[in-house]
């Protein structure tokens, strides 16, 4: 294998991935499940050396790192860059020290919003991604997952975002609330799912999970159709403030983005579906170009 | 002790309370932690005699019980009576068969709406109790709690109801969620409470919940107010639907009663709280009298 140019690296709570580059172009792929939440602050560079060290030549090599490596409890703390801003920011990287004199490794900041209090590590740099390729989207980035980020972009700018538990509250109901004797998983549900979303857009979504388990007590009740109608009430609620005919690019891929696209085309949101898969790498490597 | 006319009993979850009767008066009570929740089908009739064999006279004592000793789990299971309706019926009792002929068990309905689906089991009976004193009431019974109920009264009629899971979200996102590193208990904070309570009527709970990680980070959060402020976020949003200048009467007593009432207070309800300690032997008083 040729020696890369430099090495791009996501570095989130639960993975590490990296990729060997010549410029833009991938030359090899790794990854581990060294995620920076397993990691005391000196374990970060024998576990980056343990996954690339065989990519290194003689000369040093930049390394770009996004993701929680850059949160407190990361390799080093790279304070948040304050929206509105661009998503990325090639001059205002942060520098580690590291003990390997081959490796010159600079993380990526997150972004910060005052008020309300968001943050967010890792997204911007999709984000970016995204934007390389599509540079006059303006609308709703929309991130689902266990804590779904909704990013507003305008002229290439994050004016502002918010973070919805989602992901989260819809696992800790089914798993822990009393609602999990009224739930199970199963086949899509698309009807009792979009009455869910329904009654989540119209902000009843906390006055009506009780009648999950009230609905199997007073009749008879499928809990694999309420568990779907759980997920739109969750969902809806989300995309509550949502404007109607608001552009809407969901960055994911699977079932999870399918059910946000159903949402979406209920409530008359214009939504379309991006892989997420590559966004990663394509930011990491416009902010190397950006830098170079 | 004089032989009483009849028993009354409380039987919840995770509690037993019994009272021996003469009329309207107390004789005696009792109470033990043998509640529904922790007794099997053929249980249930030693349980209640543990507590009251003391009380049995030579013949039958009529013995009127309440709560989820109805339920399908519990002794014998008391069909739901449809709301709208009065909260108790003397007529709708439903009788048990034990094994000691010296009792004549019977079990109160609960209340069941069929559109949006909800239930109640006990609180019935606490409405009864209040609506035996206060009997012209018109407007909104709000029983806080895990379940928290809301129970609307016209013409000493309940037209309809609602159970929100305001505590028991509370619980889960302070013991159980990414939130749990940013609340800590401590002195009441009525000030973030209040930003909480305004934040959650404006229908902005769900949105707003991860601002209570975030805040922490983008700036200095306390963490005993940001459990001030989850709580009224939470309560706010209960209240939301709640029309300005209804009559609220808040069934409770202590920390969280003052917190509803402070709530009610800031959302222009007109609120005052009931003691709910003897609501329960008032309303099956109301019921014994009634059927006697």
């Amino acid at each position: 294998m040729q020696t890369p140019d430099w090495i791009a690296v996501d570095w989130g709570t639960t993975h590490l991935r990296a990729w060997a580059m010549k410029g833009a172009d991938v030359l090899a792929e790794a990854h581990s499940d060294q995620g920076m939440g397993k990691l005391e602050r000196h374990q970060f560079e024998p576990a980056l050396l343990a996954l690339v060290e065989g990519w290194l030549g003689q000369g040093v090599t930049p390394v770009l790192a996004c993701g929680m490596v850059g949160a407190r409890q990361g390799w080093q703390e790279a304070p948040y860059r304050r929206v509105p801003c661009g998503p990325v920011d090639a001059a205002d990287l942060v520098q580690v020290e590291t003990a390997d004199p081959r490796l010159d490794v600079q993380i990526v900041a997150g972004l910060a919003q005052p008020d309300p209090a968001d943050v967010m590590r890792g997204e911007e740099v999709q984000i970016a991604g995204f934007l390389a390729q599509q540079p006059e989207f303006e609308g709703l980035i929309l991130l689902p997952g266990t804590h779904s980020k909704h990013v507003w972009i305008k002229g290439g700018t994050v004016t502002r975002f918010s973070t919805h538990m989602t992901g989260e509250l819809f696992a800790l109901l089914c798993q822990h609330s009393i609602l999990r004797h009224s739930v199970a998983e199963g086949a899509p549900q698309p009807d009792a799912f979009a009455l869910g979303v329904r009654t989540g857009a119209n902000g009843q979504a906390l006055a009506t999970l009780f009648s999950i388990r009230a609905s199997g007590l007073v009749g008879q009740a499928d809990p694999v159709a309420e568990r779907a109608r759980l997920s739109g009430l969750l969902i809806g609620a989300e995309l509550a403030d949502v404007p109607s005919g608001t552009p809407v690019t969901v960055i994911g891929s699977g079932a999870l983005t399918d059910l946000y696209l159903a949402a979406a085309a209920q409530l008359d949101l214009n939504a379309t579906a991006q892989d997420g898969a590559n966004l990663v790498l394509a930011g990491l490597t416009q902010i190397y170009l950006q830098g170079a």
